[in-house]
């Protein structure tokens, strides 16, 4: 039977329950408008050993800025919890605003270095939203792994970063990008497309294909990799913030003259919707891990 | 027998044993030149129920601005150690700066609306630093309940709001401030003090007392107490930072004509020792909780 929650103190006294009967807790924290992207975290959890999965929805308001689309984010919580029922999720926790922010709420957390390029510099209180309501999801519910998709790279990178500095027994997992069948990512923003919108965004996920087969070829060149995906993106999208190699754990550009190691990420908007999408050239154990 | 360990993944797997065999976790973080005070921490947390005590040691760098004590800080492991053994602390973690601040460490936590005034002004990395520390002290032993002094009275309130806001489930006791003979706050920079700065010292717990006496015979303007204060320190110490009274909860300064509850903060140097003390004017329960 799923259970399900929207009071800070329900959702941790059941995960003692759980702990205080051996179970271990796998979380997974999503800001709802579930699709099969989210659903495979809840696989990758379990298949690291959760033996209780526990599924938020909450769009965070502290991670959107003042003209971003935190107002019109989807909210589709009825077919969610059914998606969460087929999957058998043990828990979700699916609370208010000020259960989260009551009045006077005022503590953040912030990992400075890796947050600075990319979606840190176009989305300057975004990261700073995220690992604050993570840490808290983390410290309510004392999970032994949680997961979060990698078509959010920099997001996984960021809060496998707050959990290594602030001591937190948690296993980070960064689970893969899934994709429509002509490749374009999977993200609940998808649902902001119109019909032909949605057809030109699949530019991305081509740019990077192109970009990954010129690596594969040999190509090693950042800007020449960089411009492979910049030129297929260009024509389909309305504008680009960015397209950048950079150290796929440090999330460092990459300034070197050659390259053979990198995540390629991409942010560019397509009428009133941003969608980004990434890939890495030359994966290794390391980062597979 | 005492433990002593300066590993942070030892420290874990200590406190993990306590919680396996039901032990409660009381944790006493300090910086080391443990005095009276600190010890009184130590019967804190035993009162409140912890059935292991974890005293922590560590001089933590990231509450230190760039021109103060850090350098200087005192030092004594050796009598630190010996008072934790008369004292039946069942572990102490000592650990050295890298082993919490590794290489690429870039996570800090920060409350923000209750640093921003007294200590906050005067010290603005002080905080942050001390919340980051203290997080992840908390992450690291997974305390029951862990006892701050009152004579820093804003850190103990920091420290409250740092976790009710993120959900940690911690008690945080702040314990009374433990005076020598003369009222003079106990405080390990107290070392510092030659026997002429010691003697004009008093002047602060003198001023206070003062503004207290004043306040039960009915005195109520905020103003009329902090110059009470003012007047008793200026003669003996060489410069002021601030005389101020603020909501005993939010720290907010009193900005009303009267007032019927405050906390009147105090920070002033003596040579090149900066001490802070502070009183509460008109406690009740809810303070005294």
């Amino acid at each position: 039977m799923i259970q399900i929650l929207t009071s800070p103190e329900e959702l941790r006294l059941a995960c003692d329950r759980y702990r205080s009967r051996n179970r271990r807790v796998g979380l997974v924290p999503t800001m709802g408008a579930l699709h099969q992207g989210h659903l495979s975290l809840v696989d990758t959890v379990r298949k690291a050993g959760a033996t209780r999965v526990v599924l938020t929805i909450f769009v965070n308001p502290t991670q959107f800025g003042p003209k971003e689309d935190f107002e019109r984010y989807p909210k589709t919580l009825v077919e969610d919890l059914s998606l969460c029922r087929e999957k058998e999720v043990d828990l979700v926790f699916a609370p208010e605003t000020a259960a989260l922010y009551p009045p006077g709420y005022q503590t953040h957390v912030e990992a400075t270095e890796i947050t600075r390029e990319f979606e840190g510099r176009f989305r300057p209180v975004h990261f700073r939203g995220v690992t604050t309501i993570v840490a808290k999801l983390f410290n309510l519910t004392g999970p032994c792994v949680a997961a979060f998709g990698r078509k959010d790279y920099q997001q996984w990178r960021v809060i496998e970063t707050m959990t290594r500095d602030l001591n937190l027994p948690i296993e980070i997992l960064g689970s893969p990008t899934v994709r429509e069948s002509d490749g374009l990512a999977m993200s609940s923003r998808n649902r902001y497309l119109n019909p032909e919108e949605r057809r030109r965004a699949r530019a991305i996920y081509q740019g990077l294909l192109s970009a990954r087969n010129a690596f594969t070829a040999g190509e090693r060149k950042p800007l020449t990799l960089e411009q492979i995906v910049r030129s297929s993106i260009e024509s389909s999208f309305d504008s680009i913030d960015y397209v950048s190699l950079a150290d796929p754990l440090s999330l460092v550009p990459c300034r070197s003259e050659t390259v053979e190691r990198a995540v390629i990420l991409v942010a560019a908007h397509l009428g009133a919707t941003r969608l980004i999408d990434n890939t890495v050239l030359g994966e290794d154990d390391l980062l597979l891990s």
